[in-house]
């Protein structure tokens, strides 16, 4: 169905494919999902893999607090409904960013597994690799680390509702990699994910 | 504050940079806002720019009704409140699409001034391109091509608040393009919107 038009502008009928952004970004996008406590390592990892994937030309993007919650997400609460619609907001944003083609680093503790069950599934659905990455420390690990006196306003209950303290963190129980970072450094959690996207062919079209 | 880790990974202190990723694409991010009634022609030119984009090698992706109302904004109904929301949100993914390094294309009807320009404000206070994009018919030329007969339902009385019918298209006083597609072919538009990405210096890094 190929259409000719013009010295050099040429398009076919219908939408451009995912394959065509797949070829043309020379990789696939996909989702990893960094789930785990607060101060568990996840932004840490998230941060290093993205840096060593865009210095290996790939198209990365990681979606955290920091361009999330101030910007789309910033009319939600943190009520149990909040905070679900949070995390699906989140997950539909990676759905969009993985089926354009970049390898797409979600960070949020996100502690409920019908929360990311469903993005799970909407990434299912649409023959989208989901990749859910547990950054998995003790919570006495991540109470001690506490690098934002998270966990000590909590425990003095000035915070109400913090995962780990007085708001369950569920576990996964199908995590595609468990990354333990008070055991592994940051660059063999780096090598195993990397290791995960190239087995699975995601870092060529 | 370079770190050198093990063989071949390396990474510096802070997040990935804007700047490193643009070097990465070989090209800057932005959003191309197109506006106008329903039937105007928006998705004919956004989809044939975004092909012409992808098979010259350019991260480009389009948000429209299809991917964006059945999924992120599927909670959102058509009340004055929820539509405001409905392209609140999309103007945030936007933002985020644009920042990752890719030519981003909204093509939704976003009949009100206030909208767009809440949208073009995000954009401005982060140092990302908004390029507003008319997309400009007479009403009776949209309602004439009427492909999908709602102008014909909403005459009837079966569509409420329909835009350009019993509710208003406000026009853009300030949009950096302006297509009239009853007047100009889709490859005269596409080059338009090419000459305008080139000229700011998007298609390089």
């Amino acid at each position: 169905m190929a259409e000719q038009v013009g010295t050099n502008l040429t398009w076919h009928d219908g939408n451009v494919t995912r394959e065509e952004r797949q070829a043309c970004l020379q990789q696939k996008g996909a989702t990893l999902w960094f789930t785990g406590l607060s101060a568990s390592g996840k932004s840490t990892i998230a941060v290093a893999l993205e840096q060593v994937l865009v210095q290996r030309g790939h198209a990365s993007y990681r979606l955290d607090g920091d361009n999330v919650r101030m910007g789309l997400n910033k009319n939600l609460g943190f009520s149990a409904e909040d905070r679900t619609e949070n995390i699906r907001r989140i997950g539909e944003v990676c759905k969009l960013f993985a089926d354009s083609g970049v390898i797409t680093l979600s960070s949020f503790i996100s502690p409920y597994v019908a929360d990311r069950d469903a993005v799970r599934a909407l990434h299912d659905e649409d023959g989208l690799d989901f990749i859910e990455v547990y950054v998995q420390v003790p919570l006495e690990v991540a109470e001690e680390r506490d690098p934002k006196g998270l966990y000590k306003k909590a425990r003095a209950g000035e915070i109400k509702g913090f995962t780990g303290i007085d708001d369950p963190y569920e576990e996964p129980s199908k995590a595609e990699i468990i990354l333990p970072t008070h055991e592994l450094s940051i660059e063999e959690s780096v090598i195993k994910l990397l290791d995960e996207l190239e087995s699975r062919g995601l870092l060529t079209s």
